[in-house]
Formats: structure tokens, sequence, C-alpha cells
């Protein structure tokens, strides 16, 4: 079952620019930095609140690393703004990914993948989401 | 203060065929449908997870209802997605733009108009906010 918005993904320029924009104009000051090397991403995780089913709502800012990024061609065709969003589970990702798959929409992996904070991950086609690039997020346990 | 992701909105060309889309595939079933003249949409308001500030994060889904509304105009340019983040806050919609409006931040109107649900709102011009159309979120007391 999907609980909560885990977050929205916002692909930047600069992280760094970004960042500090969100916490200067907003006060959001909780922030978590990594680096995915198999997303060819460099991101940070904003956390804005909690959720009622103990996890979080982040924003989740993205810098590609690489220029054969899939976030770095992206950016070269829409500019900054919304990448993506993300649903968090309660239970196995891939279970829930299954489920999802066996309504007719495609899931991008064959298995999941690392996402922020040790969470396990994987992504639905925006072609079956109505245009959303989505996200299923198991959190670290 | 800014304590909640409130909604993120979506921009679709049919808001029936949407929100089964959320239904079925993700089991969102608590469902608000209005009409808001003023901004020339038709919504429905899903709600995903209760938040730590005791209010809710929704996914926001939006049809217009007019060819000349500003989202008829931006689903005519980008097709179906993300079409703006919101954030809630904890006290007056307005003192929170003003504050922000300080920090060089353009807000789109001069005093907040109605939002989902009863609440009151206001914009941010996505230019000044690295690509994000963003909205500020007072909900109703």
């Amino acid at each position: 079952m999907l609980t909560r918005i885990d977050h929205i993904g916002i692909a930047c320029h600069d992280l760094d620019a970004t960042v500090e924009f969100y916490r200067s104009t907003y006060g959001f000051t909780d922030v978590h930095f990594e680096v995915n090397e198999e997303q060819g991403v460099r991101e940070a995780m904003l956390k804005i609140n909690d959720t009622g089913d103990g996890a979080a709502s982040y924003l989740q800012l993205i810098e590609p690393i690489r220029d054969d990024s899939p976030v770095a061609k992206w950016l070269a065709k829409n500019g900054e703004g919304v990448h993506h969003i993300a649903f968090g589970t309660d239970g196995d990702v891939q279970d829930e990914a299954d489920g999802i798959a066996g309504k007719g929409v495609r899931v991008l992996y064959e298995a999941p993948r690392r996402g922020s904070m040790g969470s396990r991950i994987n992504f639905l086609h925006p072609k079956d989401c109505h245009g959303v690039l989505t996200e299923l997020v198991q959190k670290k346990s």
C-alpha cells in the first residue's frame, strides 16, 4: 500500500544554489546530501514534514553529475522544474511494483535500485501515469 | 512558517479518467471534487497522508473548464504532468507571501484567492523558484 508522499523530485543545474534558495526563502534547514553514482546525480533531501505512517515527506533536489545521465538529458529538454513524484510504501517495494505492473503500468527496473538515504526504489513509466514520472520508495528499515 | 507539503498539482485532460487511474492503480479513494470558476478548473483532491502539523497532503488533479484558463494554456504547451507544488502555512498566507516577497520572489496575486476546500492561497513566480510554480496554502480553519 502507498501510505505517503515520500518526496517531490526537482531537477536543478546548481544543487548548492538551489538548496540555498529553499533554505533562505522558506527556512527548510533539515538537509541530507548524497551522491547516487548509478543515477548520475548529486542530491539533497530537504525534510518538510512528518507523515502519519511514521515517515516523512521531502523535497529531493537533484543535479546531474554526468552529461549522459537521464536527469541531464531531462534538464536539457525541460529546464529546471519538477522531475518526478514519489510515493512511500508500507511494505516491499517490488511487491508494490509487481501489483501495479499487473494493472498494465510499465515498471522501469526489473529489480529495485538504491534510492536516497538507503531506500529501495523503482519507477513507473510516465506515459502510463498521465504524464507523471512516478517513483515508489521503501524507506530503509 | 511552511509546515507541510500541502499538495502536488497535476494537470490533466480528463479529470474523471485521471481520478480513476489513481484510484484503481494505487487505491487512493478519499476524493473531494469541486469547481473553481475563478481559476477556470474542475479539480479533485485525493488525500494521501496525514501530516505532522495536523493537516494532510493531497494530490490535486486539475482539468481546465475554459480554453482561456491558465491551466488550459499550460496543458497545450506541456501536456499532462506536474503543474505546481504547494506548501501549507501555519499562519496567515498573506503574511507568509509578504515575507517571501521581501526576499525578492514575485508573488502572483495582490491578495489571497480561494483555493481547494475553502483554503486561502497565493502563488510564487516559477522563474524566481528554480522553475517550480509554487503555491502557498492556508487551510480553512
